[in-house]
Order: structure tokens, then sequence, then C-alpha cells
């Protein structure tokens, strides 16, 4: 018997039919004699629609309010969830995020959760009930509704199974599980049985509509191990042998304890490769050698909210000009220029060029930690595709380049195969 | 300044525009200096639409989850008047029945509201602002979310507007007022500027779109002013003057009050004409004159939850067989007829007759109370046309006669006339 919490996205739950089939993965889980609890999203397109309506109420709704209209979508799915399962003579209920309940911060539309009570399902599973509770929602300290932000439904899937210290958190969405990459660029692209939740983040670029990436944080914090899988895959049972369902994302604990066990012994130096064309690339040319330049430049960005990820100093002798080159978020792109103009004098540049046709392309692994020889693999190989390298930054468990975006498709490919990634034929 | 509750209905809720105009009505009572609670609908369609989710996810749906999911249409549009209202730079916020909280029975679907908690709503006052609440919806003793049943939306405006001390409850729908009659049969049918409760219960037949009848039974009970208007027209302030903004709905001894100041003094003895096409009858022929024998008819019905409506007995001599008609609501028709058949060898009839192409056409006043000859102009005047009676049921305000279906419109048509309610030409 193990304690999970299973977990459906709008899309698993976009009308009764599809409910329906929820309601038999529940029912499986229960019979295997698991205690359940089931947190859901609102139907697909849902909460957009209710979002709609906010907006055009008034263009500066107030939060509190559009939390109260916004966490009625899971509250829909919740009740028609409990009505079906208790259709197939399961004896499930529904509590909403008030009733529990899931105590979060006074942030309305961005809460974080604070705690959850897990008395009332305790007595739930005593009596062997399934519990149905709506994602993305809470109650604040004052009584009012709050919801936690878009796809805030994994976050709550994650505190609820800490909560109730479940033996896992199994997410089902409409993919069968994380990739190396991207299959729509790399159709040799392999379903990862088990990544880490560092690996995960790392890989957040192409795995992004699998997990939200602070659900993926908050399991890291707790070590509470998630299961991503397809609600419209078949069960592990039915399938071939061999192959398992979903990938697993745990801790390096966890894994090195299976290596240990003699499993994972086919474990790649490098999990998987990630691209982010959400980048633009500002260089600032013609800086003084001055002490405090540097720090003049970061300043004003850091006080405007900026997020500067790779940063490239020009190397130059005592006393010459220097270039400095990072990137920004495309989104913060004008709004970094304005700033870093406004503060023109202080820093005492030159020129300022800008580019937004760049991408990210990142090499992520926890094995490459002991290994020597990742970083200039990828050099050449991309070197070999006269692939021109922009920038570079390194961490303990990625190595990213910035390259012109153009490139993104072919660099991702040749990543892939020179990293061994490949799988045997097309899937 | 003023106390009241404003009630909006689904069809006032339909739509952002539809919800900027009721912003707009509830502004103006506020700037009027008025204390103001608004309750409202779901958007017309939305509770139809969340039912029939229930009904596609199980056919026994639990009702307790079923108020989960149906509650969310009222929650909705509460967050979005209040987002509009604030919008409008007015201080609003919502408050859902379980924040209040509404205190309701635990009889999911058809909860009795047994109290509502006002200490929100007066700090909510003291602070000059609004409160948007849901309708239909309140908590159990056990903290699950309730709802009062169809319509219930009518009924929390006026338990609230009665918690509250209100001065009125005014309902907003998309009708203008109560009629004396159906104006798509009669159209000189006159707006009715004033009734009272026990006329407006009676009149439901005609006026039952317009409130919910238990709304009016708790209206009565507890003395509460509502008036009834339509959301779409114009305020009084640009109405031609001599007329009145919909239907005050109160209690006789407001209505005296009114004449002793010289008010009404043109009112009418009858108020308005209703029918009733929801009635079937049933004739027992050849009963036995034997003591017990009507107790033993309406025994099996009353067991079987039927309301007998009319009961006409024919007289007969001593130790002759005799008839007894009487009528029950259609719906219940054929499952009156099974309790009947199957009582039949106590009862002792000889033969069922049942008819279904009838209808109750009801003369509705107060003022009939004091004044002989209304029943007898009744009969006049349907004799006139040759229309057939073939039942007659009188009450304090009330005179009724069944007649073959197929007269209703005339029958309707002749008595508005003969009871001078027709309106001066047709409007």
């Amino acid at each position: 018997m193990a304690r999970i919490v299973m977990k459906f996205g709008g899309t698993s739950m976009a009308g009764i039919e599809r409910i329906r089939h929820v309601a038999n993965l529940v029912k499986r889980e229960a019979a295997a004699g698991n205690q359940v609890a089931v947190v859901v999203s609102a139907m697909a397109g849902e909460t957009d629609r209710l979002i709609q309506f906010c907006r055009e109420a008034s263009s500066l709704y107030d939060p509190r309010e559009y939390d109260v209209v916004v966490a009625s979508g899971e509250q829909v799915t919740s009740g028609l969830l409990a009505i079906t399962l208790q259709g197939m003579g399961l004896n499930a209920r529904s509590y909403m995020g008030w009733q529990l309940p899931i105590r979060t911060s006074a942030a309305h539309a961005a809460a974080l959760i604070d705690g959850i009570d897990v008395a009332v399902l305790e007595r739930v599973f005593d009596d062997q009930g399934i519990a149905v509770i709506p994602g993305f929602q809470g109650v604040a300290d004052d009584g009012s509704v709050s919801t936690l932000g878009r796809g805030g439904s994994d976050t709550s899937a994650v505190a609820l199974a800490v909560a109730m210290k479940a033996d896992r958190c199994d997410i089902y969405t409409d993919v069968d599980g994380v990739y190396t990459t991207d299959p729509r660029i790399v159709p040799r692209a392999r379903k990862l049985d088990i990544v880490t939740y560092e690996e995960m983040l790392e890989l957040a670029s192409v795995g992004a509509k699998v997990l939200q990436t602070r659900s993926v944080g908050l399991a890291m914090r707790e070590n509470m191990p998630v299961r991503v899988l397809s609600s419209f895959e078949e069960p592990d049972e039915s399938r071939p042998a061999g192959t398992r369902r979903g990938t697993m994302i745990v801790g390096e604990d966890y894994m090195q304890s299976r290596e240990a066990q003699g499993k994972n012994m086919e474990r790649q130096l490098i999990t998987g490769i990630a691209y982010d064309k959400n980048e633009a690339r500002i260089s600032l040319i013609g800086l003084s050698d001055k002490p405090g330049t540097v720090a003049a430049i970061f300043a004003p960005l850091a006080a405007a909210n900026i997020n500067v990820d790779m940063i490239v100093q020009s190397v130059a002798r005592e006393g010459e000009k220097r270039d400095l080159t990072f990137t920004v978020p495309t989104a913060a792109l004008a709004h970094s220029v304005d700033a870093l103009t406004q503060a023109k004098d202080e820093i005492g540049f030159e020129e300022i060029l800008t580019d937004s046709n760049v991408v990210k392309v990142s090499a992520v692994g926890v094995g490459m930690r002991s290994n020597a020889g990742i970083a200039a693999r990828m050099f050449e190989a991309l070197a070999d595709r006269g692939i021109r390298i922009l920038a570079i930054a390194t961490s303990e468990i990625k190595v990213s380049v910035l390259i012109p975006e153009e490139y993104t498709e072919l660099a991702v490919r040749v990543l892939h195969t020179a990293y061994g990634l490949d799988a045997e034929s097309d899937a």
C-alpha cells in the first residue's frame, strides 16, 4: 500500500468523458489498496474564459475578487470528479481549499502555500475514502479565497503530497514524460525514465509545458518524488516489457541508491539538451577600465528587477577600453536598454548593441560533475557545423552557449547526437 | 438614507456589458446615500450548463457535490460585479455564502436558510462599502456548500433583507412588474403599482416568472416590503409623471395605512386574474353514501404527497350513489389514479374519469373580503359566453373556477373586462 497524490491537468478534465477516464485511473490506484488524494485543474480553456471576464470587467481588476472568480473553475471539476467516482461505487468527496484548509499568503493571484491541514484527509483515508481537491486555490488568513497563479495546480499537488507524507506525487498531463530534448526538433529524442530535480529545472525550457518550475523547486526542497505521465497512456501492465511509464523526478540521493543497486548503469553523462529563445543579448561597447564599472552596469538592472543571465567580459590590457556582453529575458530588453541609457554617465560606455535573435542552448546532466571534457565536446560539435558561439556559461550540471537563433534546430540535433542521446530508431 | 437589498437575476448578469449596467444601477442607489447589499444570480444559462454536467457525470449524483458544482455560477458573477463596481471607484467586495456565513439546513440542493450573520455586513456599511453576495448558496453546519434549489436567489435576497433589517428588497428582473393578468392574453393588462403578499401568492400562475413563490412567503412572514422591477427600465426620475416603477409587494397593514392617507382610492375590488393550466380533474363516479368514503379517497393521495385542490361533491338523496370531483397537479395525475385504483375496494367507486384539458381561472383581490357579488359577477360573465363551469372554489381573497382548457384566453379576457381591470388604452 502506498499513499499517493494524483494530479490531473485541464486537458484531462475537459468534459465529462475525460473526467470518466480520470475516474477510472483513480479507481485503479484505489483498487490496488493505495490511499489516494486527487488534485484537479479546471477544464481546459475555463480559466482563460474566467480571466477574460475579469479583464473585461475592469482592466485594473482587484486580484482578491479575481481569485473568487477564477477559483470557480477547479471547484466545478472537483465536484464533477467526486460525483463520477461515487457513480462508480467509490467513497469520494471534494474538499475546497477553504475547507481543508490550504492556507496561503494574502498575495492574491500569486499566493504562496503556507501550510495544508491534513486532519480531514486522515479521516478520509481511515474510511477508505478518496479526497478530491481543487488545485490552484487556497484560503488566506482573513478567510478570502486565494489562487497560486497560472500553473499553480502542480504546486498544489506537490504541497499536498508533502503535507500528507505521500510516497509520491503523480502528475498526469497530455505528454508521456520528460524527453532528452524537444521531439519536434529531434524525432529521435528519448523519453527519460528518471531525472533529478536539478536537471528538470534546467530542462525547463523543453519541459516547461510538462511541469510547472515552481512545483519542481518545492519537490526538490522537500525531496518528494514526482512522476510525470500521460493520462491518455496505457497502464504499466499492458506496456511492452522493459518500458516504464512516465518520468520519475527524484533527488540525487535516490538516483545514487538506484545506481548502487545496479540500476541506471546505462546512465548518460548528459541527460538532455535544452534551448531557450526567450533571451536577448546586450553588448556595452567601449567601457572604461575603472573599478566599479561592472557594478554600475548591473545595479540599475537589479533595481528594475531584471534577471541577467550569461555574462561575458572581453579581456583587455590594463587601461584599454573593453566590452561586456550579457543576456536578459527578451520581454525585458527595452526596459533594460532604458535603464542602462539613463545610467550611461555613471557606467561610461560608448555604444549599446542589442540582439534578440539569439538562443541559449544547454547540455544538462548531473553526470557531468565527475567528467571533464563535456564542454569541449559541445564546442567541437558546434564548430564542425560552423555555428558561432556568442557567449558561454557553465554551472555544476549545465553547459550553455548563446548562438544565433537561426541555428537552434541544427545545434540541438547536433548536440543530441554528440552526447549519445539519440534513440536506436525513430520512435 | 435607506438600507436596501438589490437582487439581479440571470438575464441581468448575462455578460460583462449587462453587469456594467447593473453596476450603474447599484452606483445610483449608493450615490443616493443608501446602504446597499447586492444579491446576484449566475449568468443566464450557466446553472443549466452546470446541472447538465452533474447529470452526465452520474444520473444519481450526490446533491452535496452537485451543490459544490452549481454554486460556482453565482461565485463568478459576485466576483465580476465587485470588480466592475471597484472599476467605477466604489468600495465593493464579494462575500460567499460560507464567508458571511449564510447558514442553511443540510438538505443539499434544496436547503432552507437557518440564519444569516450580518456582522461582516455591518462593518462594510460602516465603511460606506457595498457587499456583493451570491444568491442561491449557503453553508451547512458541517461546513459543506449548500444551495437552495432553483430560483433560490430571490429567497436569498429576501432572507438577507430580513437579517440586515433592510427597508426594502428590490428584485430586478426582465419584466417591469406584476400585471393584472398575463399581457400575452390581455394586451390591456395593467401593471400593478402595489399588491399584497397574499395576492402575489395567488397570482403566482401569472407572476411565477416574476418572483419565486417561496421568497414571497418569506417576505410575508417577515413583513419585508419587496419591489419587483426591470433592470432594463428607466429610473423613476426620467419616467412620465404619475407612473411608478415596478410593483411593490407589501402587507395588508401597509396597504391600509396608504388608504388611510388617501392613496389607493381608486383601488379595484379585484387585483388580477390568474390562470393555471397545471391542474387535472379526477371524478369518482358511483360512490356509496356510507360514512368515511371521503376520508378513504383522500388518505392514499395524502400518503403519496399529492396536493388536492378544488373539491366538488354531488348532492344526492340519502342512500343513493353520488360522485366526487377534485383536481390534482397534472404531473401527479397518473400517480393519483394508481393510488386510487389500489384503494378501490376501501373507497367503493364504480368508475374513475380523468381530464387534463382543464384550466383553473381565478379572480384575486383582498378587496373582495368586504364585497358581496364578486363570485356572482364571474359566473354571469362566463355564462354569457357559454363557458361551462366544472368546479368552483372560493377563499377569502380568491374565486376560482375550473373550465375546459380551450376557453382559457376567452375567460381571462372576459373576466379582466368584467372586473374593470382593462387599461384605458392598449399600452
